[in-house]
Formats: structure tokens, C-alpha cells, sequence
């Protein structure tokens, strides 16, 4: 028992070399670099995206880390446990995507591999904030295997089979990592609970703390949701489009916390988390041609709906449903998500997007919905036995 | 009026969804995109801008943010009122500047309109620095409304009447923002202030938290100055002068503190405010030739005009003109500002610009002081009575 | 006495300027900057390494101050110092390295002397990690005018004269800057050790704000190594190897962590440090077509030696040799440099790179230890004296 976790990492990491030796070589095409060419190479490619890249790498790593540290005595596993399961994730994510979308080559790695393998990581530290304070690092280390397995073959399903939109993942990572995350802490309620209510306290600076996370990822979620667009108007409607609805989530989360909370002041659960739904609720339909104006309704929404969730519908589900989500992610990833789908639907009914049908959009949510609560019912007795 | 708070920020959120959905548009020049042509596109200049825009954006959202954590019992508010502020002030810059520039036009938004509404923020955020602590999320509000209009009303004077120079809004931001700010806090004195005594300290941590925001402000300082300069030699520069001039200044706010403390000791508040006086001073000559070292002494006598002001000046504010300015806004903001706009006509006079006249300059730098300080005056009563 | 350290500063702010007046001039390519040409200009150049610079400037800022603010006394002067130390070594780095390598002709400043400027800063913040709560402001003045004139020398001996590779600097920062900072801390050892050792404790905030610092410095290191790597399939492996290379220390960190610590647990300064030693140890290789397991192979090595270094290394430092190292940087910075260099001469004998001879690294590799060691024994008693 005492050396489980230390053998199982470093076995896992053997693992990763062997598979990255055998699967994975750099991408190639930059032996064809041409440095007079007129159109734009792959390398200016490549540093155009290189700064989303670092965006995005920074809202897994301080985002969701700092995030996670507003409970009074989960403030260093929230950020050490966070960057653990990421490293571990992101190597497994480069493989088990790269086999699903390689076709039988090999695996080549360039800036588009790694933006798609910080995505995967944050399915399990969405499910992570289901789970925080309830779960060992060996509990984790498995969730990150099986969780990132069962998002990538949702992701090829929704991506590939259903040729579905969804280019900000509000769909196959939000709604997925929230549901997963959810499963999961249903099947620990029993054991888990008790000990979880005791240290289920912030103090004002772990608050503070938690506030860096937040701000960071408010800023960056416009390169989360445009990173693997189409270059050119629609990675810029992307980013325009996640800016607006961010600025209006903020405002109507603040309303809603106030109007919501004893006295009319704010409160700070909201603050952290709400005002990040409108970047979540945005995903789907961010390089649509929405109008800034809708992407603002979308935000505005998003703010109202998710500060709802932390007042009744938390509560409601640790009550009836048994289910104790301790960072609230089903009202900043799960709700917002479901919205960001139902979005697409309307946009594509509105005739703002000719990339997929609402057959398809509808199968997409339900899929990513579905594979996340039999993935975490399933995952979940697995972490009990260790 | 316990409702008060939320219906106005709901209401704002509406209007400001009327507002875009009425005149604004996504920029069409992205539909004329040629990916074969030899200039740089549209698409590229977004890619070099982008990387800049988020500087901008960490600068306003942490870095302002994080500064107005120093009080022991406003952190919270400093960061969490910072981030509504900003994000209603971009919706609202946004609004206000694309009808002032845009002709009757619709406002084609692109990646200049977002760097741009970011800058709008900066004023508020910076006169929130002087009343900090002395009123409330509705007073912050409405302050925000009226503080955008009247400077992008001098925004429009200084650029497009005077046709002046301000690369880095040493003047129409940060001098502006300043003293917009002193006149709201002097027409608050009387009945704030007391109460802002009690909690006017720091504490350990509440300084480090500070610290966060001054070094990525001092980090990405750079950015700011540069985001709107001309494309080639002048965005250079603007970068290489701003990053001297933040360095020496750092080198005589640390020396001056040293001088001027008991025990020759540091003093905090210089260190997390007087270290970034350098990147104010510089702005207004940013993008000329006036060459590095001329940056450098612009930074050096900023660093050492900035602790002064804290040690000498703000106590006989408070103590004479009855202006209390909770984290001294004027010397980091009011005179760095000033020292930039003179710096402009010094540079002018020896011939390093010829984009503007030494008449143009002053005239930009008294109706940047004009207009906030009338602005603040009246802005100030109409914030007492709610 | 009292006068000392304000009186330094300023005179050698003096000095920076004069200097910068005789000798530093912007960039002149600028001037023919050509808008219509098909290949890659100088702006466009500028604009892809500009998020890189600014990826180092926050490791340098946020990540080094950050990082050493994990003790509960020191963490004002670990952020603070940093930023003073920083912003003179940038400027003292720029003439430094400008004088050696302009051949007599006016230094052009542009974004690759801002890079290196930064770089240079980098060593005395790594010896500045094992000297830390032993030393006054004025010291730490001293050593960074000194520790930069000797790095700035060895650099140019192994790139010019030994005509050696080290793309991420493994050998000529962080070997340098950690075997300087462990003279230094041995000529030091008697006065300040028994006042260290008495607040060489860290508390719950102080361990969070570290990992601030830790974060960061993981996130952007992949832009550390590529920074100055030559544009294409270089620049693109740099950043790929060293994003797996630390994945893959993270795992195996966390793991030896979890195996030498009692009961199992993590130990914080494992975490903190031995997490980014991956980045280190893959700088020199970095550049190399070595295939992304072996950068992976590296790094877990790394996590292993980092962590095994802090837990038997360190301790006996401090006893058998009298050498107290604050923050480890041995481990972190020492040894994975070392790893690095090592690692470069196997992948000669593999036929991984041409850029350099076996002879020509071990000479490298030598050259950094042996000057570092002579230069901190020299600089040492300097220090004293003051």
C-alpha cells in the first residue's frame, strides 16, 4: 500500500515513454519548410498559435489549479494534485487521440497535438472539482487513465461519426467532465462525505488564492474556444465572440449573486465560478456567425442560470440525489455546457452555421451526456478498491 | 434599495445588448481575406496583435485587480470589483468609442476595438484606485458610465482635434484616470473617510498579494504601450523604450525608498506602486526615436518623482486639499502621466517627432487634466445620493 | 552605512545611462523594412519571438520572485529582490554581452538582446535562490554586477570560441548560477548560517504563493529553451521536447517524492522544485532531433535525481561541507544542468545533432562549473566586506 502510488507513477510513465518510442515521431512537414514561399508557411502557422497554446496552458495549470484551492485545507493537493494529473494527461491524451485520428501512421506531434492535449487534461480537472477532498492520488491517477480514454472516443464519436460542431468543446469537455465528475461523487457519497463537510470551509486567503485561478481563466477562455478554429474570420469570431459573452456573464452573475445572497451582498462562490459560465455556454457556437450581440445573450444566460445552480440545485443534489459536487462544477461546467449545445441548435436553426444539423448537435450533447455518466459510474467502484 | 445593485446591473446588461445588437458588427475586412497574397493579411496583423491584446487584458484584469488587494479587508473587493468594473466599462468603451469614431457607420469590431475597450477600462479602474474603499458596487457603476463618455470624449479631442500624440495614454489615460479620481475622492471626504482610516492597513499576505499585480503589470507594460502603435520600427520601439524605462525606474524607486525610510529600509507601497512609474512616464513618446537612454532617464526620474509623491504629497493631500487617495493614484498615475505629456514636448522641441506640435501636446495635456477633474466633480454628488 | 545601497542604485542607474548613451542604438534593419516582400521580414520576426520574450519575462518576474517567497519571512525580499536583481541585470546583461559580441560596432537593440538580457539576469536569480535570507540588498547589488560580467564571459567562450551548443542554457545559466551560488554560500557560511537557520520555515500561504512561482516557470519553460532557436523545425522541437521532458518530471518527481518522504506523503519543496528540473535538464538537447521519448527519458531522469538531491544532497552540503544552499538550486538547477550537458554529448555519440563535437560540450560543460566556482569564490568576500 505504501509504495502504490510512487510504483504506479513511475510505472505509468515507463508506459508513456514505450508507447511515445513506438507511436509518436515530430511532425514532418516541417522538412518541407520553404522560407520564400508567398502563402503563410506552417511555421508562421505555428507561431500563431503557439501563444493560444501558452493561453490554454496556462488556464489548465494556474486556472484550474488556483481554482481549486478556496477550501481552507485543499489549497496545495488542489494545485499539486491539478498539475500531476495534467502531466500524466496530457502525455495519455497525445496517444490515445493521436491512435483514434492517426489512422495506423504514426503519431505526428506539432502545436495542434499539444493544444489537443491540454483539452483532454481538462475533463478530468473538471471532474477533479466534483471529487476534490474526497479522493487519494491514486484514486486520481486511475480517473485520469479512464477518464481521458472515455473522453477521446467521445470526441471521435461526436467529431468524426456524428461530424457534429463544437469548436469551444462546451459539449465533449465541459457537459463531459462535469458529468463524469458527478457520476463519480455519486458513487463515493458514502464513504467520502463526512469527513469532506468538516474542511468544507474557505478563509479569506484561500479565497484570494482561488481568485487567481478565476481571473486567469477569464481572461484566457477567448484562445480555449478559438485555439483549433479555421484561421481567418472564424478563429477571429471565436475570440471576439468569447470576449463579449464573458464581459456579460459578469455582470449578470454579479446581479444574480447579489439578489440571491442574505443582505444583498455578493457572494464569493459565485464570484469565482459564475461569472466564468458565459466563456463555457459561449464554446459551441464561438465561430459562428452569431452577431457579438447574441454571444452577449448567450454570456448573459449562462451568469443567471449558473448563480441558480450554486443556490438551489447544489444543495438540492448533495440532499436528494446524493451527490456532493464540492467545486459546484455542474453550475460552471455542466449547466453552462448543456446551454452552450442547446445554442448551437438555435444558431443552426437561425441558419448561423451550416457545419452541422440539429440531429447531430442533439446527438453530440446526448452522447457526451451519456458516455460521461456510465464513464464515472463505472469508474467510480474502481477507485473504491485501492 | 436593497435591490438596487442588480436591477442596475441587469438593466445596464440589456441596454448594452440593445446597444450592440443595433451598431455593432463583426469586422468585414476579414470577408475580403486572401490567403495567397504577399502583404501581411489582415489575419496575420490579428495574430501579431493578439498575443498583445492579452497582455492588456492580464494587465487590466490581474494587474489592476491584484494591486488593490494591499488593504487587510478589501482584497476581495479590489479584485472582484475590479473584474465587473472592467467588464462592464469594455462593453460600455466599446459602445461609446465606435460611435465617436465610426461615422454613422456600423462598429466594425475587431481585434484594434478590444485592445481599445480594454484601454477604456484602465481610467476607471485606475480613479477606483483613489476612492477604494470609500463606496459602493452601485457608486463603482455609475462611475463607470459616466468616467468612459467623458474620456472618450477627451480621448476624441486629444486625437482626432488636436491630432496629439499618446502612443501609451500616458496623458488621456493614466493622467486622466488620476485626476478624475482625486476629484471624486475630495467630494467624498467628508463622509468616508473616517471608516476608511480604520482598515487603511496591510498585512503580510495582503501584500504579496499586491505584488502579484504590480510585477505582471511591470511585465507587460510593454505591451500596452505598443498595442496601437504603427506596425514596424515605432511598435519596436515603443516596446524596447518602455522596457528600459521600467527598469531604471525600479533602480531609483528602490534607491529614493531606501532614502526616505526610517532605517533605510523598504517600503512596500513604493515598491508595488513606484516601480511602475517608468511605464506611465514613457508612454506619450513610447514609439519615438528618442533612444533607449533617453527612455531610461525618463524611467529613472519618474521612479524617483513616484516615491516622493508618496512620502511628501499624498498625507498633505489628505491632510490639506481634504483628498483622500486610498493607494496614490497620484503618484503612480497623476504625475508619471504629467512627467509623459512634458517628456512629448521636450522630445518634440529636439526634433525626435514630427507627429504632432508642442501646442498640440499641452493642449492634450490640459484638457486631459480639465476634463477629469470637471468630470470628477460631477460625477462625484450624483454617486453620494444613492 | 545608511546611505550605501540608495547611493549604489542610483550610481550605477547613472552609470547604466552613459553607458547606454556611448554605446546602444535601436535596431537599424527596421529602416529597411519592407512591406511587400514575400519572405518572413524582420517585423514578422519580431512579432513571433515577442510572446516568447514576454514567456521568459514572466518566468523571470513572476516565476523566479515567486518561487522564492516559499519561506515565512522572506517573501517580500524573495519577490522584491528578484525585481530589483532583475531589472539592473537586464540592463548590465545588455552592454555586457553587447560589448563582447558587436566587435567594436554600436549595440542594436532588439528583441533578441531583450531576450538575452533576460537570460543573463537568470543566473544571478539562480545563485540568488542559495544565498537567500543571507544577504543584504547591497550584496545582492554587488554579486549581480559581478556573477553577469563572469556568465557574460563563459557564454562567449562556449558559443564562440568552443563554438558549443546549449540552446536552453542547462550549462551556461543554470550549471553557472547554481555553482556560483553555492561558492558564494560557502564563503558566506560562517556569519549567516545560525540567523538562517532560525526562520528557515515555511507556512501553509508561504508554500502556496511558491507554487505561484512554480506554475509559471513550468507553464512557459518551453519558451525559455526555444527562445533563440533557429526558426522551423528547431524552434518547434525545442518547444515540444521540452513540453514532454517536463511532463515526464512531473511524474516521476511526485513519485521519488512520494517514496522518500515519510509516510508516503508529498513533500512541498519536491513539488515546488524538482517538477520544473526536466526543464532544465533538457535545454541543452533541447533544439535536437532526438525524438520526443527520449526528451521524456530526460526529464523523468531529472525528477529523479532533483528530488533523491534534495533529500540526501542538500543535507550533507550544509553539514560535510559547510555550504547552505536556501533553496536547493543544486538540485534544481545544478545537477539537471549537468544531466543536460551530459545528455548533449550522448546525443552526439548518437548522431542526434552536428552542431558540436563531444569535446566541444565537455569543454563547455566544464568551462561553466570551473568559472562559476572561481567567480563565486571571488565575488564571496567582496560581499563581506560591505
Amino acid at each position: 500500500m505504501r509504495f502504490s502510488f510512487p510504483l504506479m507513477a513511475l510505472g505509468l510513465e515507463v508506459a508513456m515513454i514505450v508507447l511515445f518510442g513506438l507511436f509518436a515521431e515530430y511532425e514532418t512537414s516541417w522538412y518541407d519548410y520553404q522560407p520564400n514561399t508567398t502563402q503563410i508557411t506552417e511555421s508562421e502557422r505555428f507561431f500563431q498559435l503557439y501563444p493560444l497554446f501558452q493561453d490554454v496552458h496556462v488556464m489548465i495549470f494556474v486556472g484550474f489549479g488556483f481554482l481549486m484551492t478556496f477550501l481552507k485545507k485543499y489549497g496545495f493537493s488542489g494545485v499539486g494534485i491539478n498539475l500531476f494529473v495534467a502531466a500524466l494527461g496530457l502525455q495519455w491524451g497525445i496517444i490515445i487521440q493521436g491512435i483514434l485520428h492517426s489512422h495506423g501512421e504514426k503519431i505526428q506531434i506539432g502545436i495542434k497535438n499539444i493544444i489537443n492535449a491540454d483539452f483532454s487534461t481538462a475533463t478530468v480537472l473538471i471532474s477533479f472539482g466534483a471529487v476534490l477532498g474526497k479522493t487519494s492520488p491514486i484514486q486520481m491517477l486511475i480517473m485520469t487513465i479512464l477518464e481521458i480514454a472515455a473522453f477521446a472516443g467521445n470526441e471521435y464519436l461526436v467529431g468524426e461519426i456524428f461530424q457534429a460542431t463544437d469548436i469551444g468543446a462546451s459539449m465533449t469537455i465541459h457537459t463531459f467532465g462535469a458529468y463524469f465528475g458527478l457520476a463519480v461523487a455519486g458513487i463515493l457519497y458514502r464513504s467520502g462525505l463526512r469527513k469532506g463537510h468538516r474542511n468544507e470551509e474557505s478563509t479569506y486567503y484561500s479565497d484570494m488564492f482561488a481568485m487567481i485561478g478565476t481571473i486567469f481563466l477569464w481572461i484566457f477562455w477567448p484562445s480555449f474556444n478559438s485555439a483549433i478554429a479555421e484561421p481567418g474570420e472564424e478563429q477571429n469570431r471565436a475570440i471576439v465572440n468569447t470576449y463579449f459573452s464573458l464581459a456579460a456573464c459578469v455582470l449578470t452573475a454579479f446581479a444574480l449573486s447579489s439578489l440571491v445572497t442574505h443582505g444583498g451582498k455578493l457572494n464569493m462562490v459565485h464570484i469565482q465560478n459564475a461569472t466564468l459560465a458565459g466563456g463555457v455556454a459561449v464554446g459551441t457556437c464561438a465561430d459562428m456567425d452569431i452577431s457579438p450581440y447574441v454571444a452577449m445573450i448567450i454570456g448573459s444566460i449562462a451568469g443567471v442560470v449558473s448563480v441558480l445552480g450554486y443556490k438551489f440545485l447544489t444543495p438540492c443534489f448533495a440532499a436528494k440525489l446524493r451527490i456532493h459536487d464540492t467545486c459546484g462544477v455542474h453550475n460552471l461546467h455542466g449547466l453552462p455546457g448543456v446551454i452552450g449545445g442547446l445554442a448551437s441548435i438555435v444558431a443552426i436553426v437561425m441558419g448561423k452555421s451550416k457545419k452541422s444539423t440539429i440531429a447531430m448537435q442533439a446527438a453530440a450533447l446526448g452522447s457526451s451526456i451519456g458516455t460521461a455518466i456510465v464513464g464515472g459510474i463505472l469508474t467510480g467502484p474502481s477507485r473504491e478498491r485501492i
